[in-house]
């Protein structure tokens, strides 16, 4: 399977025309619709652009949506909705467990902290961002395109319903300003039952063939009411056929096709294992805490679910790392621009070393990085709420107090608009949840620095870890959110006198938290970018627009189309059915199909397909995204990868590289005959 | 500090001089006394070597440890003796946590299922076996060398109080009988509390400076008393100082000096990642397990702490393999070999094409071998006690039935003589770890192969993992001694007959065992060993004996000198004392020292020598060693490496390299002062 992968992906480099695979994360000002046409006898037009760009959604936090209807309705993954269940859950009423229909518009709920993105323009800011920088270096680079991009997106962000956010194409290549329009009310419309919608759990996660009804559907309102959206996709009752081409329009998150071999040795050798020892203890310690009972599980299982998700992630991107004949393929590719790059003098004498300086800075980044991970509050952020909150707090008035172009980026004015929102999140915090978390965090920490580092005692004060995050958790009333206004409200004078154990953590670390922060940036940070903004700049002097940028979770558009593939398990056709579904069900745990399903499945036809898969090039990020055809209708919902496209953070294989889709037919059907939710299904379909 | 390795590596290398360095892992017939004379002006005589090596004992299961007294009194390290201690530990009397002390000799308890051999002597039977297997391929291989394993045991092993082990030096290139007295009663004497044993805990683990009281006092009896042992070590008063040479008489487990690039790249890539993943999760699942309460904990503790150890030495060894510089001088060691292979054409035609051929078996290695590794039982039989004795039970009276050459190794007639003791092991097994820990295996074993293979079904039978656990744990009654001895005596029908969850688990999978497990050994343990030998062969040609062999858990002696290091930490001294101990001391777990070293204090000088480092080259299976001086006396307990040790499985590198010791002056100060075990002082020190 290994060998296969390598093969192929070294014919594809060697081939070197981008257009010869599906390949390709395009954004919506450079798309290859030439090329596309030239393949597939489709070419979109400006107007088909727009139109799917206005459609499609991001939600933040990291998933992506599109507009279903012209009354505001959102499809999206139901992974990506379970935040909202969760927060509408209690012990008594476990929505994720039982699903949740909205029988009439009134029973829609508002889920809590939800935001959805339109993206309404691209504007390019390259010549603005790099100005500002000219001629800096060290610290004031970080400073100078700080108060740039706090410039740029405050005469961007004109209200609180535009969200404006500078981004860096190419690392550094080019930069634009994405502008979106922000729906902040979001209701929950529909979710299925988390049994069918994650059917087969962690073991089918990454695999294909595939059974999940893996859809939740919410809607935007603004003042009150359904939100006017005359953007939307139509629905495609036919769904598609082998080999027809398709579109996926979504927000992929991150992708590493443009690092250098040195920046991927780090990836290989320090990052990815280090997170994947990490992520396989977080989850023993949730899967032990799940076994006390029904209420740990339901306060654990949106965590728990990340955490195997992420790990697959890492084990593939770790197999396609440590592939031999992988890895000499992509440091084949950077040798070939780097010999192209040495044939044109002046390209060579501007940007020839960026390398050797990039991979001369990996070693400090290990050291350094480290530091700033751990003791920046970053490893405390990820781990409780209760943190964020707490350093939010702090270091509000501190900032507030400084101009906006030296503010650290969360507290520019743009970012001060959706403050209170964010800082005032009424979902539910669970103490214990909090305490395993923080526990883990802080046993890290002083393993990783010892408990004789300074920064260490600070932190846990004498105590052990397990008996600092039980001190922390039992002395904080953040979960509280008057608590929060209060503080809020009562600025620096009420932040100072605070006994809360966070706020008084975060205080106790500020100077040393920034303090590494700021020597990463000056060590680390702005040489890295400098040196790749280099790499980029001379790889733009050859090939312009004409390759796409690494991803970072910014509206892109996919190409390709529906297919199946080949590896070690066999020829794996591109589509599986309802009656799939119900073979593959039985009485172990996750496998155990919903009574609404067992109940419904006289009424559903067993040859409706339920789920297929793509060549589209995605990665995480893409969940929720719609797949199109070319009528820009409906014809599925991407929900995940096959296994071989993990090692798509690195390049894209034709032959093997899948996207997995919910299929139309199936989520009507479902909706129609196991939901019975008939409004929904006539709002989809349109008028008869 | 890798880059310090690496740079000290080459440079070692580059000599090409083992004498240069305190490099090597000896066997008693093969010590560099010479060099070793040159080095330190002392040349240890024949004499000398025989005396050490029967006062050297080997514990089965995996530590070291030495006589020193002539009653049989024998010292090693506590976290080798916690077996025991767990052993005959209740809810209510927790001998971990209090520690121990026989006040009278006649308070001195048996420690169940241990095992202490002494060696006697070591018989070259290279000749033997290499004719054993002579001219024949594939399966065949395994049966002529189990045959001729067997005969060789069993004509050496005339008594059960005999144990005789062939063991495999060079990877193949020798063979030699080790023969050993067995002691099968061990009694416990002391063991001081975990606190101050494993003072700093998984912390500290792995560093130096380090302050851990990490003895046990163990004696073997015969017949109901004190064995007479005239080989044993005496004390040293005074024990060593800086610069002085020592020694280390101990059984180094595993190291992988010898292995081919392809191999440490399988190691580097496949094996240890996964390794780690799987370490990490199981430490999740413990800790948060131990949340629950104290018998948790008393029950989990050792279980926990082996996995911590193990996770520091493989995130040590990947650490080591991943560093860049290191393994260029691993392939240009292996280059120079191949090429002075290479100038001898007897040699090149014969051995040449050895490499390439191992090379090629690393595919199929990770292929088979995973199969192997989960069908063939082993990861039940790691997981839970149950399944080892289901499958001796079910296996049993099926090997019992073949001529003593044909059965699987452990079903020998040798190995039948203890079969018994080992299956009435009446040490407690606690259902609810078992199914934690079989939970695990289960979960991994289903993510492994996926639902749908026939293995996975077999063995889960439509149920989930968590559920298939709790089933098998709680329709299992083999924690019951006599049910075990019943099944025993009972034989075949009996077993056949048995309705326990995993006798018929054993049963039901062990065909599909059998297979997976005669599958790996046909297609990659027999050609492995077959190209391995072939280099070894090669290696033996050109340096003979003049090398040391990979370590095989068998005595061997390293010589070295006292001294500290300098890292990325500055210089470290190779001494700590009393006083850093109680300044080091804190409320945080792990570092409360006991009641009694507090009370203790006023009596112990602080300057007391407490733990130190030395440059001999140990590796896990080291604990418990003793260190010795010049005159074969005992200056300190060997109970750990250094941070820079772990990448030793690779490689020695003489500036970092070191094992840590406690000093001989701590402990008769610590049983003086703090323990008030007067007899015992007695007796090591020797009439005054």
């Amino acid at each position: 399977m290994k060998i296969g992968v390598a093969f192929t992906m070294a014919l594809f480099f060697a081939l070197g025309n981008v257009a010869v695979a599906d390949e390709g994360m395009w954004t919506f000002d450079h798309f290859p619709s030439k090329a596309v046409g030239t393949k597939y006898g489709f070419a979109p037009s400006q107007a088909w652009l727009d139109h799917i760009r206005s459609s499609a959604l991001r939600i933040a936090g990291g998933c992506s949506a599109s507009f279903i209807s012209p009354h505001g309705l959102v499809m999206t993954n139901h992974h990506c909705a379970v935040d909202c269940e969760d927060a509408l859950s209690t012990a008594q009423n476990n929505l994720v467990q039982s699903g949740f229909y909205a029988k009439t518009q009134a029973d829609e709920t508002k889920c809590p902290g939800f935001e959805i993105d339109q993206l309404t323009s691209i504007t390019n800011v390259t010549k603005e961002m790099l100005a500002a920088t000219k001629g800096l270096s060290g610290a004031a680079i970080t400073t100078a395109s700080r108060a740039e991009n706090a410039k740029l997106q405050k005469a961007c962000a004109t209200d609180s319903s535009i969200r404006c956010d500078v981004v860096s194409l190419y690392h550094g290549g080019v930069y634009d300003v994405y502008k979106y329009n922000r729906f902040r009310d979001v209701r929950l419309v529909f979710a299925p039952e988390f049994a069918v919608a994650q059917f087969g759990g962690d073991p089918d996660n990454f695999n294909f063939p595939r059974f999940d009804f893996d859809i939740a559907l919410l809607r935007v309102y603004g003042n009150g009411k359904p939100s006017d959206t005359p953007d939307y996709l139509r629905w495609s009752k036919n769904g598609s056929q082998p080999g027809d081409p398709v579109f996926v329009a979504g927000n992929p998150g991150s992708t590493q096709r443009e690092l250098t071999v040195a920046q991927l040795e780090y990836l290989r050798d320090v990052a990815l294992p280090k997170e994947l020892a990490s992520l396989s203890e977080l989850r023993g310690l949730l899967e032990q805490y799940q076994t006390l009972g029904v209420e740990q599980q339901r306060t654990t299982n949106d965590e728990l679910f990340f955490v195997e998700n992420d790990y697959k992630v890492v084990v593939g991107q770790l197999q396609a790392l440590d592939d031999p004949a992988l890895f000499a393929t992509l440091e084949s590719k950077e040798h070939t621009l780097r010999a192209r790059v040495a044939r044109q003098r002046a390209l060579q004498v501007q940007y020839g070393d960026a390398w050797t300086k990039l991979a001369a800075l990996q070693t400090l980044r290990e050291r350094l990085g480290t530091a700033e991970a751990y003791k920046s509050g970053g490893i405390f952020d990820q781990s409780t709420a209760y943190f964020g909150i707490a350093q939010t707090l702090v270091r509000l008035p501190v900032e507030k107090a400084k101009p906006n172009a030296q503010r650290l980026p969360e507290f520019s004015d743009s970012a001060l608009v959706t403050l209170p929102e964010e800082l005032f999140d009424p979902r539910p915090i669970y103490p214990a949840v909090e305490q395993l978390n923080l526990a883990f965090a802080l046993d890290t920490l002083r393993r990783e620095f010892g408990p004789d580092d300074p920064f260490v005692r600070d932190v846990l004060q004498g105590r052990s870890p397990a008996d600092a995050a039980q001190y922390l958790v039992a002395n904080t009333k953040l979960g509280d959110v008057s608590v929060r206004k209060k503080l809020y409200d009562g600025g620096e004078p009420a932040v100072q006198a605070s006994d809360d154990a966070f706020i008084q953590l975060a205080s106790r670390i500020d100077a040393q938290a920034r303090g590494v922060q700021k020597q990463y940036e000056d060590a680390v940070t702005n040489p890295s970018r400098q040196f790749s903004e280099s790499i980029a700049k001379a790889r733009f002097a050859i090939d312009g627009t004409s390759v796409y940028p690494d991803a970072t979770f910014t509206l892109r558009l996919s190409y390709g189309a529906v297919a199946g593939f080949s590896d070690s398990h066999g020829v794996i056709p591109p589509f599986t059915t309802i009656g799939g579904l119900f073979n593959h069900a039985s009485n172990a745990d996750p496998y155990v199909l919903p009574q609404s399903w067992l109940a419904a499945k006289s009424s559903l036809d067993p040859q409706t397909p339920m789920n297929l898969s793509t060549t589209n090039d995605i990665i995480g990020g893409n969940s929720g995204s719609p797949l199109m055809d070319k009528n820009g209708d409906v014809v599925g919902l991407i929900f995940d990868g096959n296994i071989h496209s993990l090692g798509g953070a690195f390049g894209y294989d034709p032959r093997l590289n899948r996207s997995v889709a919910l299929d139309s037919r199936a989520i009507i059907a479902g909706l129609t005959h196991v939901y019975h939710a008939d409004r929904i299904v006539t709002e989809i379909l349109g008028s008869p």
